[in-house]
């Protein structure tokens, strides 16, 4: 059953129902002064907003980044009024009236943007896209459990800190949440407090139109602890004492399904209307003579509503020194784990953190995943920043370093057979692409650089996670996420595990570095500068052996994102091959060899090649001063390959359930086809070298019947 | 309560044991050849089998494409041999036995590939990625209550058939599987049966590892039936009781949840070795000797298995031709609906489904998603086999047409204020978008063309359900996609809300059309279009007024994917325009024309326009027989655009929050300052042809301050 709790002793009421009734008032104005925002949540919740920020949260108004503090995320981001209001309230000194008048202007720099934005004072994470930020909490609430199981002594408890978290009807709607929601529960997350500001009104009218559950009750099955606050609109203090319940919460978070009513007060309350409309000038007025307010003042705080929280300054900063002196009472009693926490606050790795990796390249054949393996477990065993995991393919990907202890609830180590507690470093994310990428998220965000999360699974099932993996790149928040069996050759399963198009995705997504390796060295430079990045990064790598190209492949020109693998003085043709499928490019460019001066690219990753020099860029591309036929083999579709070459040999449909041994062939990936067509097209551009501009696509789709007589 | 089903009396019960022994030792057998493959859940679920195509299920063996067929999806589609074996035998043709042990074989032809596919005789779905095809059976159950309710008359069941769907642990982990089951329970859809193969085994170890909730509490507070089956690795009366107690059930989907063992019977029972493993040569033996079978014989199917199956072809047949007769007797007594209905089993629109279309272009600025509204509507309201839907952005999108009734369970008509039933062609999806397209592609399925699926939202959220819609392009599955809000002059929501790279996704996607229209005569073209087509096309609209190029744009031009807008004889430089950024486009080059040859060219669809013979794109592209300095002006990133343009104008960041009037203005979208950087490009290029094929970004970085001041 939840709990119910009885209506608590009412403290402070009467300042209570002003500071809400104020709150009301001035999201109406905000949101009057041009006709738009996102009023009635925010008008709704105000009573949680006290409840939170007077006598729950652990924050410091003068030290927004004080890193102990309780960590509050709005994960129903259109409501991010009632954030930036109570930000002024308390006394964040950069969150000034003028500035919550910015909301919705001109303002190219403005605080108080349509969602919240991590750019910005005491906002942990940016919000909007439904179901993101609940998922991020559960990456905060395991940052913090991880760095209290891994830091915290006898006496020295100097990682306490709480995740709350606000939700609305949506984000328990969207799939993301709900499996961040699953995991939360089965990893029994007690420092995570979601608030559920339920007021039964979505934008296209009654939740009921949509979802008739039973919220709570499917929480409960999660192993949630689950409490219901009635008049949550109102009533601060039943929110206190079920934050408190919630507090004191042992094995599992905690949900407070607060009944609220949105746009409280004005006359659109309970209606759609208040979720992203102005109320218009009566209405406001209206609001006001209600309230006993005067309708002339706007953006008006009365002082003794500013008093209220006038504490909040000096107890954070008396907070902060406390646990400063706290920590450097720890440094001194510890001094190995006070320096690498210390280090960890300031977001470094190990000053030798490269010393901690494979210093040999392989030389025989193998499957770039292998090399990536390496790399992670040296370097998952040697740093404790890094939290590595997996989407339930680990037995594929397989980066547990020897000794590996898993994050998880330790009462759950019989039961499942893993070896594991909350100081655990590698995580079983369950079937949970994209809950595992806005953990990861979360992970990163805490503190930039305290974390840095690897994430793993077959490359395809990251398309499942493609919009946590965008907050990330809008985020700047540092993820490595390493995708295997990244083509067709991935085999037996099919075309639905077979990504041909995911490539482009990641390519053109900003700050999102994608890299596909032909070879181990190239996986050792590329994961090397994947940590170096301040960026989130994919590695893109194959399930099966690939050739090595010593001596010609290079970690360090790797690193700027394309080369010269083979060249050739004055090229007549250019072969551009990546990932598993620089084998054909590389063959048929030896065939070639035979007809026509060929070299041979490597372009690892685009976006480290288009942040060089274009005099860098022109050496790799156009050496001899002019525009070759340049054709790139890959096995997944031409789309974005335009940039650098002038023809493809790329997939041109979906893959095919066939043994790897087999299925290039199907698809004509074969170096001696290559070298044919390739000849062929370089003959056509010699006779008309508009050719050079058409891309043409020189791969055949393959027909069973011809193919089966191979 | 769930309901736990006491032991049911058991008849036939040596008989089951036979088959399921049989069935896992010919599993073991076809994984064993090549030595790979996922044996355990097949193993596992053969008593399901057994109760599902035995004693449940209403199909034609002869005539797997049965209009009225009760519809089985395998969710868990790596389980594929489960469904291929009992397929060959309950006597579909195409599955012999040479079938069965060519999968995983090097056969392009194979019929059992590694996961089941659409195309072959009674699969109706493609399943792999986990959570698409339970998502896709509500689909189907919708598309079932939809026809009955709107076919059916007294005497005439016409449409009877349930949908059955076997899910794994995975599946129920997946953010769109959680999204449809409680979309489902909300809607009340009681053709639903959902068989959870609970075997409490994933790829890395026990399901404990990485999930505890108690799923068939979840499913409740969801609004499902749960029955609960202990021994269902075995038991088979049990299971047929569940299943008839889930028919007879009224108002509730019912979750069967089927304790199963995986491996069951072999040396790897109940580890996760049996979930994606070969056993080897030994275990399989022992199985066979363990059941009484001669080790030596493999593929081996006693006669009294297939016996046992004998009566289902015939069986078949007889439903087939009473199903016929009744379908006649229905056209006779009610012709309107019966030819309308037989149109739809031949998978027609009306013959005359153009004619309901607006004939008249809008000729003032509108938005491109007010067009694409009128069309849809006028299509909605005329054809039965539109279903249109929302996730909960109906107010923005606006699809509904007059009179528009709701697809829903009707008894919930009076509590969410929405009129409607099982008649309904208009969805409320919820906040559900990754669901809302899995979803769109079942009732895309369930007979192609019967049902056009159109879906909407803000397009950003499209990367939620890009899965979901990479399913549509692998299967050819037809839905239309309305995605309005499409850039960054969405404005004050942010950048979370403003999509700069999706596009690139959706181009790249075999399959897929992806459209953006710059005004309305576009609209009215590729809706048009993606009507006629047999794949998934996605609508991107603009949110805000755009300007109209009458007389220049066309929309049939539209329909080749790209034309020239407005042409310049011997042109020295051509722009790119697409989507609300034709404005810039066009007034730059309006600018450039005083001192250039200035030729405008509109791509709105760039799979359209490859499909074209290259001499048509020549003279779209290349009019004079050269290549001329070509700049696209874009909205988006420019990842993709190097196919048609030399130099780019384009969003190099993610956007900002900031309204519609302004943000174009932050980022450098004005005519003159496109015009200035375009000439000094062209200047540059005549200086340095090799400047054509370098792909500069001319678009400057937005600087806070220097923007401010103008």
């Amino acid at each position: 059953m939840s709990m119910r709790i009885p209506k608590a002793a009412s403290v402070n009421d009467e300042q209570h129902q002003r500071i809400i009734k104020y709150g009301r008032a001035l999201v109406l104005d905000i949101v009057e002064q041009y006709g738009g925002g996102h009023p009635g949540s925010a008008m709704g919740a105000m009573a949680i907003g006290i409840a939170l920020w007077k006598y729950t949260l652990k924050y410091a108004p003068n030290d927004p980044n004080y890193f102990n503090r309780d960590r509050f995320v709005l994960s129903n981001g259109h409501v991010c009024l009632f954030q930036y209001i109570f930000q002024h309230l308390y006394g964040l000194k950069s969150m000034t009236m003028a500035q919550l008048k910015s909301y919705h202007s001109n303002d190219f720099h403005s605080l108080c943007p349509g969602h919240p934005e991590i750019e910005h004072d005491a906002v942990e994470v940016t919000t909007g896209p439904l179901g993101q930020g609940i998922s991020n909490s559960v990456g905060l609430a395991i940052a913090t459990k991880n760095l209290a199981a891994t830091y915290n002594k006898p006496g020295f408890d100097i990682i306490t800190n709480k995740v709350y978290c606000m939700v609305g009807d949506a984000c328990l709607q969207e799939g993301p949440a709900l499996e961040s929601i699953s995991l939360a529960g089965h990893m029994g997350l007690d420092n995570l407090i979601v608030l559920y500001d339920n007021n039964q009104v979505c934008c296209d009218g009654s939740v009921d139109i949509a979802n008739t559950e039973d919220i709570s009750a499917k929480f409960k099955a999660c192993n949630w602890n689950v409490i219901e606050v009635e008049n949550a609109s109102e009533d601060v203090a039943t929110i206190v004492k079920a934050l408190e319940y919630a507090q004191a919460e042992k094995h599992r978070p905690t949900l407070i399904n607060c009944r609220t009513v949105i746009g409280s007060g004005a006359a659109f309350e309970n209606h759609c209307a208040a979720h992203g409309n102005a109320l218009g000038e009566d209405g406001v007025r209206e609001l006001k003579i209600k309230y006993g307010m005067n309708p002339a003042q706007k953006f008006y705080i009365p002082q003794d509503v500013y008093d209220f929280f006038k504490e909040k300054p000096a107890e954070g900063d008396k907070l902060v020194a406390e646990w400063k002196s706290l920590v450097a009472k720890y440094v001194k009693a510890y001094p190995e784990e006070g320096q690498e926490f210390l280090a960890r606050m300031r977001g470094e790795l190990p000053k030798n953190w490269k010393s901690f990796l494979p210093q040999q390249e392989f030389t025989g054949d193998a499957p770039t995943r292998a090399a990536a393996r390496e790399l992670v477990r040296a370097l998952g065993q040697n740093c404790k920043s890094v939290i590595a995991g997996c989407a339930d393919l680990s037995v594929s990907v397989n980066l547990q370093w020897p000794g590996v202890k898993y994050f998880m609830d330790p009462s759950l180590s019989t039961q499942c057979g893993l070896s594991g507690d909350y100081s655990g470093r590698y995580i079983e994310y369950g079937i949970r692409e994209h809950a595992m990428c806005a953990i990861a998220n979360g992970l990163a965000a805490y503190n930039k650089g305290t974390f840095l999360p690897i994430t793993s699974t077959f490359f395809m099932f990251y398309l499942y996670a493609a919009p946590a993996i965008r907050m990330a790149g809008l985020q700047e928040l540092k993820a490595i996420h390493i995708g295997t069996h990244d083509s067709i050759n991935e085999g037996e399963n099919g075309p639905t595990h077979q990504p041909v198009e995911s490539p482009a995705l990641f390519r053109a997504m900003p700050n999102i570095y994608y890299m596909r390796p032909v070879d181990s060295a190239e996986v050792f430079g590329l994961f090397q500068k994947a940590v170096e990045l301040p960026f989130s990064s994919i590695l893109s790598l194959s399930r099966n052996e690939v050739l090595q190209y010593p001596g010609k492949s290079s970690a360090e020109k790797a690193q700027r994102g394309g080369y010269i693998l083979e060249d050739a003085e004055n090229a007549e043709v250019q072969i551009i091959g990546v990932g598993a499928e620089m084998e054909f490019a590389y063959k048929a460019a030896k065939i070639l060899g035979r007809k026509f001066r060929t070299r041979v690219l490597s372009i690892p990753c685009t976006r480290l090649f288009d942040e060089q020099s274009i005099g860098y860029r022109r050496s790799v591309l156009r050496k001899d001063g002019r525009q070759v036929p340049t054709v790139v083999v890959d096995g997944h579709v031409a789309f974005g390959w335009e940039r650098y070459a002038t023809a493809s040999y790329c997939m041109n449909t979906y893959g095919k359930s066939l043994p790897p041994e087999v299925i290039y062939e199907y698809f004509g990936y074969n170096p001696a086809t290559i070298a044919k067509k390739v000849e062929a097209y370089v003959r056509a551009c010699q006779r008309d070298p508009l050719l050079l501009h058409d891309f043409l696509d020189l791969k055949e789709k393959p027909n069973h019947d011809k193919v089966n007589k191979l």
